[in-house]
């Protein structure tokens, strides 16, 4: 009787798309109007999906609550009304396209759920594009 | 050559989120609010998925026209306008959290089915919380 | 230079639509399965218009954070997760519609605004049903 | 580490359900006024789903412009503000309902992906029937 | 106590932009794709915004319901799935742009209407194109 | 036989909001989190509204397609995937607030649209912050 339950946040950030080992001709190529060095910005929306069994006295896979505190915890917290390239470590090697930011989220949730729940990320960058993670 | 098929409805209802074999500050701990013994009430969207071979003569899995009639007979008939927690049975000693009203409807559901269709049911309690099963 | 500014908050509630100067015939044939002596519930989205001069130090017409703080305060503490029938005085002799939910609302903010500010109440029953006050 | 990414599209036609192997009395049967013969029609929304692995020197799965434009050329080019049954030649012998839609997408996207890339096809007929190929 | 009630509804319809007294190339000039012989489609969505005094008796402007019924008579039942430009006899001579369609769902809605009840009416053509009459 | 007509655009920026006349502590004290000197961003949507007299011979207030191409040249082409306070040269003595913003879109587009065209800007900073010019 397992079920997934969805927690959908978000945040505001500026990032910009660059690789560091390329020319600016090439990040440019590459990466268009995204790799402008003053930034652009997003507000990202994230859905957080956890899978498991469904506890017999709360009827609950998850409280959302906790859910929710987690995600603001270990996600928002650093990540909200930030610049993600100068202010979040993980970005500061790391290019921070929708499919890095999601392996990331995913990377800081992960030890903190129990080992027999599933852990999957949805990261809307914008309404048009999104990326899930693990596929 | 399978396809799903996605039909969306809508219900809105009274419940709260209680466990009778606790105390009342056992109740009050664990949900919170959602424990208010008048009640409180959501708009629940709910997503049917149905999957299938596409039928060479029609070109559908199942006519939606059917699928949403089933689901208004099965469902909205019973949860619509409704307090779940005194009015709909499932939910006299089952405790009406989304997984668990999830769960409900996809066993409403399943008998009316072909066998070799696949079934599963997404139920949006908000905008932000919601929940897939079968997972 | 007048702008209106708009703050989107949301709570979720049970009500019934019940007139008691009527008989039980006359209320089920007026509001239906609104009627349900046993509740049902919706998710309100609530978004509250000011308007007024952008202050030429800050650029807002009112910091969103503090309008925010606001309908919590007078608004979301009171409504959210209650029975609006029961546990709200305003509809204890007053039919919680849409209509008189919103004009309650407005007469909840109003005092707490500045005189020269505008204020316009938009609340969402459902994605399909919802209201203006002042029209 | 493989990631999704999403894409989403849309496109506005006009068309009608139809077995031209069956009598107008069975289609009028089958497909109601889906099968009015002057047609009727859709804003489709249209979500291609890219699965691979992420390359570690652009942080993506595929180019979403890249994506876009292959998109634009395959489908959107050949389907929008057409009339699917008389102009579009996919559908002059298949009927064009969602499942088949996506099906016929899913073709001609299919070719100009790289192989170890997974494509799958979501379709919004309308915001309440919607499909996903392959299932 | 003015309030304005908004219900929403929606309808999917075939149409093409066409002046007959324009040659074929100013029509293509002007209309672009939208002038294709063959047709096009969109999901409509309608809002009607009704305004009025709130009745002490209901708390309502107007039983949605009722405002759901009307529209389904006069407007839904007239233009669902149907070719707006040969099977609804507004459009025969005049142009079916968003614009046009809403002057007509009003014309159409207003003497079903009580006097002291004022109507307006909102039509997205798609998300991103949508008309308000009267201004 | 006024209409108005929506056309819905978006552009995605990095901004903060500051008043350089303040002491930073001050700036911390007004703008919390959103005066970041390494900015944050947001996915902007804007709707602009035009309203006048529908043309006898094309049934429009204006072609989208004009007011879109408008928008592109005046606005998107000089705030999207921008720093707004670094690169827009409205925003390098002005705050941009949503509210300064919206004003700043008015005037960009209003010398380019007729005279007796009446102009109203609404912008959403996020889906639940958003404002309307004039008011």
């Amino acid at each position: 009787m397992k079920v997934s339950i969805f927690r959908k946040e978000h945040f505001n950030a500026a990032h910009r798309l660059h690789n560091p080992q390329w020319t600016d001709e090439m990040n440019t190529k590459v990466f268009g109007k995204c790799n402008n060095p003053n930034f652009h910005g997003h507000n990202y929306e994230l859905v957080v999906r956890v899978t498991g069994e469904v506890n017999a006295d709360t009827g609950y896979v998850i409280d959302t609550k906790i859910l929710s505190d987690l995600i603001k915890e270990q996600v928002l917290d650093r990540f909200d009304h930030r610049n993600l390239n100068l202010e979040v470590e993980y970005f500061k090697q790391l290019n921070p396209t929708a499919e890095n930011i999601a392996i990331t989220i995913w990377q800081l949730l992960r030890p903190h759920l129990n080992q027999n729940l599933d852990l999957k990320i949805f990261l809307y960058e914008t309404e048009r594009n999104f990326v899930e993670f693990p596929a």
